[in-house]
């Protein structure tokens, strides 16, 4: 039967919805001067060791309301190649770009150079034809994909497969790589996993910080949606919605990583953030008293985790703060004499720019008399 | 990346359950003589125009504890020909069989005889080589299926694509089926839609009773199993759970439909399901008086919804009652006299056995004086 | 300590919300001529032998967005007297209205006569001065309350422990005070308790129908608002939100009880209201096809259970519907020809007009082409 | 009417939990040597300026598993005493008491000696007779409390009604009570507010440091138990359930306040705790490497925020590391070359033992090979 049309058929549903109320949506703000593109670059479909057809990918997609996903099928790993032999390796691509017409999601061709380590595996995005990369030295791989002026990312390089000790392991083909501008980027988070090893090599070689699901099975069952779970991203600040734009952003860097209620980038990038997700809504000095009742918001799903560092403290909480996603803090503030205006300072302790290294971010209050 | 393994990794996630409270588990009592079997006869993977490798169909089978699932890919249509253009039809059916290895899942092999009318479509399950079904003549087709010795149902007769007012066709050929036994089943129910009118003619035929979900997508989503839905099957009440006894059941006609919270099946195997579900657990007069409180548990997911049609009525209910799944309800009945034992009798509004028919349940209740 | 905020300090907490996703809230639309105003009219503090002071039950209301409750402590029950002795028996009201000052929550004056069988227990509301319903001979009490002007209804005639088969004992001492005037209205519903029987005599001497909570105790366990549940009130169509109206409303008989998710009254009231709670929202003829798909909505917290009896069936139901509360259904309903407009007619279940009689209500659907 | 029973009435209702899934119930482990007693010392009634009678103070206590309540009724303030004029101050407590009967509630005579600052509000609790607290002399009043062997605290010496900067204001008399035993504890948490300066000066003093509801209106509603919240208690380690033995366990300073998620004591009760709350559950590397995959659990109601300072890291988490109330984390830990055992240190952020300073714990860890 083919399906013509759907409707909400249940007769006693509740509306369950997680921490963030959502429903599976990733929302972030924009920050200034650029647009926050929610990004997964690195997926899977039957056309490699997949699960579903790229129509599933773009509806994924669209559901969570993911501005771009990247096909990246495997070029040399092809288990399903008996059914599937088809020779052309765009077509995981074109698929997904034909289900994904007059949607808001985007879809950018791309290819997982996949080799044993040295180099490992490596994403290759916004190529032209991803038959051309696949060649015996993966060292004309990676020249194929810059001829084809993609953007190069190195896939979980700490992966424990092929590093038991879940290091980074730098051979001299990867320096090249990377000396080369063959590899911009790199992942510091792959599905379910994280390297604080691979943030500090982001950081030593300027590389471009990246997470991505790498999703085969299903997102909803991998990162348990209902249950208010979300797929690794990558926030990408760019100029616009295009893909030159994208691209553009990606090679600069501006990206920051959103993993498992985390936040994770340089510096620069997740103040630029954090400013944009939190504002001191409103304050007022509650009555005969030089405590300031003080509304703090949160207008992303990040559930921020703030540890205290001002020099005031709070008449209605410890030094550690939390403001849940999507909503908002109240905070009674001490202040010794009433002042126009003073600044609270936090550590943001669910986002880390280097390891163990967190961003702190401060917080100006202009309380009504 | 491969996964190796899998953890929750999420940290402020509730649980959230619906209002049977089994998270998508599909649950029904075994009922006297007979084991329950949860089928899901009517499927579709990218085999034929469905959007998942078979393994995804086993991984939702197994979530929501169904039984069994026949692969039923249509033969005669193709859209994913250019890409999966494996000439043997069974192709489907070894892969589902191979991922449900060491599972509770039992995969039937079946394909859909997928026509115009007459004859529409139709499923033949428990078939040895699906390849051999792909001839001309569709009449061919089915007595192929009669010779590898299949179960063969008609699929959504009533289908709107092939008739514009939703009625059954019984044209001259399906008649023919019929009476030939080529045609033993009948879907009442398929995906989000019922028929009136098939359930009339397989009560008219003495046709098998299915249900199906027809799936091409996702089950979660087409079904909205995180708020509580589940997917259309067909409960098959066979002596074990094997495919020679799940085949018996069936040319037996021992099924009952379960879709959209509601029950629908013939007259007896609806009585013998709705009292292995539904049990009077106690009951005592209140104090002085000669009220029985009376609590009546329900042990499966349906949420029965009762009409009182007894000589007694309720001091703390009017005459609609209702017992939530996997729950049960408190009853206080009254009575003129006190007596050891006394019988109530509900219309099962939820379940039908023809059209605008409901069954009739008795429940002898023993209060404790 | 005095507070002098509030705040919300839950850090993980998850929007809960049950069925009707209105968090407690009594929710109905106004009928035609008529604001639906949502009274509780009896209920007890502790100036008689309730457990909370007056300000709890003013709380209680708005948050629930009751319009009207009466104070009704019994008048020869005093079980806390050693402490609290105070004489005048208008206090709990005195209190009651103080706390509902600028507020939507209107408080009426009332008493319980607390008496044996004959009469029973009696609310009088309206009154101007309880104490001097305190006499002794009980028919001087229901003649000082209509002295004063009440609406005098009779509590729970079917309690069993006046009444050890929950039957309505009508005795001459009662049929004198409705023969008076004295008796206007019967509670059908008190507490979580229900009578068939008080319904009948309701309707056999013109009795205004009564729904009441009776609370002592707190509203939220009692009736588990955090898990959908609600108290029993009396709907009232009253021409405006005033005392007069109100009293008019009442003596006419314009009353809808609602409990436990159904709706008890009279036919014509009952019709009134579920015509102002269902509505078809829209109908179009599904592509090729005589089948309207139908839109219906329910603008109330009543999940109405509806049985089909129009010559029509059902594309995606059996005969029995349900409308979710606050929500809609969608209906596709096989027409045979193309029509402008046809009538749709269900009996629906959780209404009852009279003991086992359900009202019938009539949709006409205009489906675009 | 009188309730005689009780009964699930609710139809569709959907079973909500929030985080911990205990449904408002405080529970904690008990410790080394020591019962974990669950208490709250600070209740109002009707019998000074609250909004209940006693019953539903034990009720609410029942219903959260409260071990120990006492009442403490304010002996200066006595707003309703137009209504409630009985002389003997004791009558909360004898109520209390006698609805605590045959429950696991255990009741304390207390009593709230209100006064100006200085010296504020202090709770005299095990007293045996609360009307002779009822002096002029608030220094006598204390004196009248050691003499029946109270325990003695100060409630909110931070309040801003009585300190606008909400600092303790430390005067000479404060100073004179403590001194002479008459002040033993501190409100360093009283219903929403907290004082990192009365904590410091609980431990300057060596005073017993308590966290109390000062509840007047209702539980459920001030600490929206529906969604997941809970009251601020003490958890008090005594070496048994009784009066004697919780006295001895105050006068020895054995606490814990359990406030909004946060844990606030002394340094070796916290450490206590919470060494009885996490465990490590299970631990094996992952095959082929040096990860240890390890499920680390957690047996209370805290939500543990933790901050990793081991020497180690983690390949799925950064260093901010969360074990859900009652629920597990895994953590895969990267350790150079496989060892027997090893430890970790985490930094404990929701629970604090002094301003600013947090406790460290320390798992040992034991992986499978």
């Amino acid at each position: 039967m083919l399906k013509t049309f759907a409707f909400n058929f249940l007769l006693f549903s509740t509306l369950l919805r997680a921490h963030g109320g959502n429903n599976g949506i990733i929302d972030f703000p924009d920050v200034p001067g650029f647009k926050t593109l929610v990004c997964d670059l690195h997926i899977h479909t039957v056309f490699s060791d997949g699960s579903v057809w790229p129509n599933i990918r773009v509806m994924e997609a669209k559901r969570e309301h993911i501005d771009v996903i990247a096909t990246t099928e495997h070029l040399e790993y092809q288990p399903w190649k008996a059914d599937i032999p088809h020779p052309d390796r765009n077509r995981s691509f074109e698929y997904a770009k034909h289900f994904a017409k007059n949607s808001d999601v985007m879809v950018i061709n791309g290819s997982e150079i996949t080799r044993g380590m040295p180099p490992g595996h490596a994403n290759a995005i916004f190529i032209t034809d991803a038959n051309k990369l696949l060649v015996d030295d993966p060292m004309e791989a990676f020249k194929e994909a810059r001829k084809q002026d993609a953007f190069i990312f190195w896939n979980h390089p700490y992966w424990i497969a092929q590093s038991p000790d879940a290091k980074v392991i730098l051979s001299d083909m990867n320096l090249e790589l990377i000396n080369e501008g063959l590899l911009e980027g790199i992942e510091v988070v792959n599905d379910t996993t994280f390297s604080d090893h691979a943030l500090q090599i982001a950081l030593d070689f300027n590389l471009t910080i990246l997470g991505t699901s790498d999703i085969h099975d299903l997102i909803d069952w991998q990162y348990k949606l209902p249950e208010g779970g979300h797929r690794p991203v990558t926030l990408v600040f760019a100029t616009e919605k295009t893909k030159p734009a994208l691209k553009r952003a990606l090679k600069k860097g501006r990206t920051v990583v959103w993993y498992n209620d985390k936040l994770i980038g340089k510096s620069d990038h997740l103040q630029s953030l954090i400013a944009s997700c939190i504002k001191v809504e409103a304050s007022s000095y509650i009555k005969n008293s030089t405590v300031a009742h003080t509304k703090i918001s949160n207008n992303s799903d990040a559930p921020f985790m703030l540890r205290n560092n001002s020099q005031y403290n709070f008449y209605n909480s410890t030094d550690f703060v939390t403001i849940p996603p999507h909503g908002s803090t109240i905070l009674d503030i001490r202040i010794e004499e009433k002042k126009k205006s003073f600044t609270l300072e936090f550590e943001v302790l669910n986002a880390i720019s280097a390891p163990a290294t967190h961003p702190i971010i401060r917080l100006t209050v202009r309380p009504k008399y």
